[in-house]
């Protein structure tokens, strides 16, 4: 990346000097943060990140949170980041800082779900997803484990459906089954019922390179099947930023987006007209970027971030300053 | 289909009216059938077609049957062809006319897995797989339900593994779980270890217009968790095909594929230099063709048939002449 760094200001993928980062930061007023891989690992703070966002609070900077992950409600997110020492409103007249998919699926269904029947979704995903739903007044069925039963596709298909569903949402869910997949894919068979994505992504890292499946694999899974499209609603997909957008008033120009991958986190920055910080301590390498920056392909070449550091802790000297 | 019907030699999907048809089978030494669609709908016979099967054998063509279905043995297959009335060898040293994606799964495993350790397979499918793969001395690991236990990632990942498993097996699996796929991964992390597809039909058609979700979807979410390609044995892919080609020793000029499904049957028969016959039983519509024909992609406009019929008892008259 030698040349990245002595790039001029043209450059994409800059390393971010505290120099550049004292400049970069006059011109913010909000910055966007991932959560995982970006301010934790796991149940692991990463190191001098707590510090960086309480230093940016003090500068008066707006802080928001966006994530992919459908199986947290907002308040649990609001609770871990306090958890972590990442500070935050508290209380019940606290303005909420958490993006999170299983919220903003909410949002997406409040506004297309209008008019009767009352909404009801069929929910391929975590009780979390469900209470966030619910809270937005969209009734929840399909929660849990649903094992195969009957003894063949005759039997599966006989399986009762709920009356009046009018989505069909996949989050992440460790109870999907066979029987879930054929049910939503009932569901789907009316043109009108809804087919919403929480997020696409392919995996879910956890701690020591770990991973399990992600959430798109689930999503494709009903995709295929149902011979439809899902709206998704995580990023790169625009529609949670406009959530962030509408609650915060964001000038896109004065707002930085700081994540961990490109393919969601910077991709989103970018799509957003957002500035764009990727950080090394999540998924995403300088190796990534640079085959997206060598790549022929037009949709890689836009998943390249302005600036880069190894960690968020790098912020702090430009804060102490 | 107009200009299809009246078109000259070089027009493809012509109606095969029954002087065609005594054309083409003076031509032809062997017929290759799919099943579903083409031979039967559900437990039904299609009206007339076991009939023209008996008079083709009685001209001495050969018959063959290629079939994407996992869950079904070999031997399950030829009684099935035989309780709806469509003949075929039976006893002990008969030789076998069905080529299923179970039996060409064991035949691709036991080319690909050898030397030592003994061949292991994790397959998320049927028993019938499972009886094909252990046929061949493949021993089978997986098959059945496997819900979720633990309570979180954490515990997911530390659920017991088999040693010694070289390939992971996808048919088609109604007691698809995550679970499964978590496992499913696990293995694959070995880069060594196989990622096998037994085909990638999106749905399995039944009787009336209903589907079931098909062994793609299933497929597809393990590729994109595993972020591996799998290997796939069923139509559009050559390998079943030469797998009935080392058996029959078939000159691919003389023979026929005959198909419901554009992308599987007819886009195989095209891949392999055989001649095509759609037939209208089954999934695909001659509103397919003409959406082919008129595709502006290269892939699309291969899926068109050298002919096309209402039933497979069209060719009753060509026989009986």
């Amino acid at each position: 990346m030698a040349e990245s760094e002595t790039g001029g200001d043209d450059a994409r993928c800059v390393r971010l000097s505290a120099e550049r980062a004292q400049a970069l930061l006059a011109d913010v007023d909000t910055l966007l943060f991932d959560c995982d891989g970006v301010l934790w690992r796991g149940e692991t703070a990463v190191s001098g990140a707590p510090e960086t966002l309480t230093a940016l609070r003090a500068r008066g900077k707006r802080l928001g949170f966006i994530t992919n992950n459908s199986s947290k409600t907002r308040e649990a997110y609001a609770e871990k980041l306090r958890r972590l020492g990442f500070g935050g409103p508290a209380g019940p007249g606290a303005s909420p800082e958490v993006f999170g998919t299983a919220y903003c699926t909410a949002l997406y269904l409040r506004q297309h779900l209008t008019g009767p029947p009352a909404p009801k979704a069929y929910v391929l995903g975590s009780a979390a997803l469900a209470a966030e739903l619910e809270a937005v007044g969209v009734a929840c069925v399909g929660v849990g484990p649903d094992p195969l039963h009957g003894d063949g596709p005759g039997a599966w298909l006989e399986a009762p459906l709920e009356p009046g569903v009018r989505a069909v949402v996949v989050g992440f869910d460790p109870h999907f089954s066979y029987m879930k997949l054929t049910k939503a894919v009932r569901y789907l068979q009316q043109p009108n019922c809804l087919l919403v994505g929480t997020n696409m992504d392919n995996r879910l890292p956890l701690e020591n390179g770990c991973f399990i499946a992600g959430t798109g694999c689930l999503v494709r899974a009903v995709e295929m099947a149902a011979q439809r499209q899902a709206d998704i609603i995580g990023k790169p997909s625009r529609f949670i930023f406009d959530c962030v957008s509408q609650e915060y008033g964001i000038n896109p120009e004065r707002t930085v987006m700081v994540g961990d991958r490109l393919d969601t986190d910077i991709l989103l920055g970018v799509t957003c007209g957002l500035k764009t910080i990727l950080t090394l301590t999540g998924v995403s390498t300088l190796g990534d970027v640079k085959s997206n920056q060598e790549s022929d392909c037009m949709s890689k070449r836009k998943m390249v971030p302005d600036f880069y550091v190894d960690s968020i802790a790098d912020l702090l000297p430009a804060l102490q300053g």
